[in-house]
């Protein structure tokens, strides 16, 4: 299979398990479950998922064992993109070329949608940990949580307003935030086959870090030079916005640069691991996003 | 003990674990972890705790045991009452008299800082699954995020939410937000002590269930007839807002004979159970806040 090919095999397979588990779910009848519906099955690329369930593949993890910890963390994704859309965080009114859960809900129930799905990211993750009570089960769950949380994600999110507010331009902090708000979920998502697996972890969580920073990079290049209908969001946010990337602090010649690098050193840690073929071309999709 | 000495020893005993358990989160050198403290610290009942730790009592759980299941529970309740305060939601300055989370500290970092409470909620459990991997772990972490999601506790923020916009007065829905709203965190305090000890749960679900009602009845009543220097919060918003209350929907005498109802429910509960002294006095406590 072609790397296309195999990446849309991975999404297929968990927007079918996800549509199986959310088509249960219609006794909710209320306006919130549209609205997590809404922005759970917007599109998304499922990156972290699509991820996750390659990690599986080279490790032998089965798909039914993985496929929980892929919602989860895609809910836990989801979650994130409602409140940081809201008008009090980016304020932004298009996300994935639609309206902005809180345009078409109202804010109250986006504030509610968000809730509902971080916390049935961790009611998916109970029932994991009640089917198979053991302490892979148990371990791969408190990495997702830690990772998305007040050391991990929620972290990254606060530096990143306070750096905004603050007029902060400093590489340390750049860096704290490249690593919490996005490499530490994506750390999870090719950390948690690992520990099912009982495989050494490190490697996983070096290639996460890298991989995770080589996206935040991607993505602040593609806020100057991409446009609003291929990307399916506002453009030029980040220097509207005063917003500290590496583009801001560097200019778009030296983060063009470090994005190859990063390139780089992804593939390097991979070069320890057989048969990741996969992650390899992962990794050069990424950065053919720029150029 | 009196019950007050009883309620006082239960209090200070969580107190003393939750600041511990704070007290190690120093290098979460932040904005954000001031605004979760600041939250957390405010001077609240601990009502979920002190009935998790009495039921644990009851049932010979140890504190050791329960302790960072009141911890995750009360973590819930925090970042529900932050986002429950937002313009957005009830618009509420003032809470336990104190300015609310986004007054002190912006809207931005309120929203975070109850995500943050929230997430931390399940990295706190999740430890306790690594560390005791049983089913008893797993059940009651899973009860606590049932009732706290999209089929408890922000099921009933949803409806009471579209209640008021669509100005609703029906009496099924009223007890729907009652149940799911107030109750369900009440359930998950009362039942989760006997999850972990392996006895009969129905009995704590069906106490927690009245108890929660009867808890949210008088604080629909207190919004009426209470004061905000005694209340450390605003009164007279339930009508403002036209919220669906029991108030609302059947006036204040019906609403203190429907109190008095079942406060005599929950001790006809309570019947069933030995040695529960501090519970029946915890529910006249609850119905004295009204007389």
């Amino acid at each position: 299979m072609s790397f296309n090919e195999k990446f849309n095999y991975y999404r297929e397979t968990f927007e079918a398990f996800a549509e199986e588990y959310f088509s249960k779910t219609d006794e909710w009848d209320l306006t919130l479950t549209e609205a997590v519906k809404y922005s759970f099955f917007a599109g998304g690329k499922r990156i972290r998922p699509v991820l996750m369930l390659s990690v599986s593949d080279l490790l032998g993890v089965s798909f039914g064992k993985v496929l929980p910890f892929a919602l989860a963390l895609e809910c836990i994704h989801t979650y994130s993109l409602i409140h940081d859309d809201l008008p009090a965080m980016d304020n932004d009114d298009y996300r994935r070329g639609r309206l902005t859960s809180h345009k078409v809900f109202g804010e109250a129930e986006a504030i509610l949608a968000g809730d509902a799905l971080l916390n049935l990211a961790f009611s998916i993750l109970a029932d994991e940990c009640v089917k198979n009570p053991f302490d892979k089960t148990a371990r791969a769950m408190q990495i997702i949580a830690d990772n998305a949380g007040i050391s991990g994600m929620i972290k990254g999110q606060s530096l990143d307003i306070s750096s905004e507010k603050k007029n902060i331009a400093d590489e340390k902090i750049l860096y704290e935030i490249e690593e919490n708000k996005t490499a530490k979920m994506i750390i999870s998502a090719v950390t948690v086959p690992a520990i099912l697996a009982g495989k050494d972890e490190d490697i996983f969580k070096s290639f996460g870090l890298k991989l995770g920073i080589q996206f935040q990079i991607v993505d602040d290049i593609l806020d100057v030079t991409g446009n609003k209908a291929s990307l399916g969001k506002s453009t030029g946010k980040d220097e509207q916005s005063g917003k500290l990337t590496y583009v801001s602090l560097f200019g778009l010649d030296r983060a063009k640069e470090r994005a190859e690098e990063i390139r780089s050193e992804c593939k390097k840690i991979l070069k320890k691991t057989d048969n990741c073929d996969f992650l390899k071309d992962f990794v050069d999709y990424l950065s053919s996003r720029v150029n």
